[in-house]
């Protein structure tokens, strides 16, 4: 159980302004209440429309790692942004670079930056054609990745494969989350030990009324699939709740610290 | 989405009280506040340790019939049981008989039964050798009760497999919740159209404190492995919301009320 906190994103109109205005405190407060909150990771994300991002993301890493010694993780599909927010941190040990795609010229840029920056790496199982269509598609990316992966000499531990979580629709395309915990499956299959799998967890209820009833539902059939990690609401507590009790149903073994925890949560 | 309300059991200490002092009111209320939370059936089970189970039976079936045209689900492992409640019955049309077990000799009783009653049956996935220690063994019993109901004529709509949840452990034999939902998975894509999969679902979290909590993060992961019935406390909303949104998320298209019912959940 892997939770990366959300919500320093520029996508939530208070980050949006706190980023704008370079407002410490209320970036600094959400760093620290994530953390207490269960984040092992804290995903820093700069949001669209912010006129310079690699400014924006090298203040924004300055400010969280005033507040917290918690890890981080550099949310940006721009490189240069990416490589602003490693350059600005103390210690990139144990960071998280999110996100590259599938796509091979992408791959031979980001896994070597990956290892000389002994950060992790998540990749998104998309590649130039596109969107993945199917379960299949995901699953041939994410072979791609790990191998691509592998040939560098990437720990296997330090790779995380997104296999891109889309908002449930009623009426267009409903397959979608089947396909996603479909793969999930297949990729966590693929080597043993297996491989992290991630998501985006909160993409899945975008437009829904309800959205925590979405997350949390689709987070227990994601986790029974195999997810470990999870980019999340953790300030949630219905959601860590479900995510603590579905690794109590689906754990083989009392080991970690966290099975202790759930341990507590069971019994009565 | 089929589910079957637990609350008329006397495993609970109000109904039992009720069963024994024939207390009609209490009974007759929790039929109607189960059938307006959407129950499509309703259990009846007189429980443990009622003297004359069969004049129970009767009476707990009358009793019900008196208030709500509900369908009902004949709950007892005891055929003399199950045959007064059938006995005492309006009409069987669209009742359950819940349950028998995968042994052989017993399938040929009662899928009989079922057909000459026009009632639906639930079968265990347990035979004379015992509980079943795994996924294979459950849907090695599957196999054999699905072979005998089609050798009978029994209509494939009207069979319901029960895989048998036991309570989750986090320290003995944590792999059953894994078993219970890889065979709800094989024993729906053993025929097509897929036969019913249907559980006991609190008894997962018989013994846990947050029993809710389990109950619902359970039902979501059986609901992805493909179990579309439940006995389950429909008075509990969260559950039977987590159900909705459950479909919604593995649904391939919109199609029955229910789906309407779940895009008017789901979408602002």
């Amino acid at each position: 159980m892997i939770p990366v906190g959300e919500r320093i994103n520029g996508s939530f109109a208070d980050v949006r302004a706190a980023i704008l205005a370079k407002e410490r405190k209320l970036i600094q407060d959400l760093a620290v209440i994530q953390k207490g909150a269960g984040a092992h990771y804290l995903d820093c994300n700069v949001g669209p429309a912010v006129y310079d991002e690699v400014g924006a993301m090298r203040w924004l890493i300055e400010t969280v790692q005033d507040a917290t010694d918690a890890p981080l993780s550099l949310d940006s599909r721009k490189l240069n942004v990416i490589k602003a927010g490693l350059s600005a941190m103390d210690t990139v040990n144990g960071c998280i670079i999110n996100s590259c795609t599938g796509d091979e010229r992408q791959l031979d840029v980001y896994i070597p930056l990956a290892i000389k920056h002994s950060a992790s790496l998540v990749a998104r199982t998309i590649n130039k054609d596109g969107m993945p269509r199917n379960a299949d598609e995901r699953v041939e990316i994410a072979a791609t990745i790990i191998t691509r992966a592998m040939d560098y000499g990437l720990e296997p531990e330090r790779l995380f494969i997104d296999p891109i979580v889309t908002p449930v629709n009623l009426f267009v395309e409903q397959d979608r989350p089947r396909y996603v915990l479909s793969a999930i499956s297949q990729i966590r299959q693929m080597t043993d030990p297996p491989i992290h799998v991630i998501c985006g967890l909160s993409n899945i209820s975008r437009g829904a009324r309800d959205r925590p009833l979405f997350n949390r539902t689709f987070l227990a059939m994601a986790v029974a699939a195999g997810l470990d990690a999870a980019i999340v609401d953790v300030l949630d507590s219905d959601l860590m709740d479900t995510w603590a009790a579905a690794e109590v149903l689906i754990k083989r073994r009392a080991q970690s610290s966290d099975s202790r925890q759930q341990a507590a949560l069971m019994y009565r």
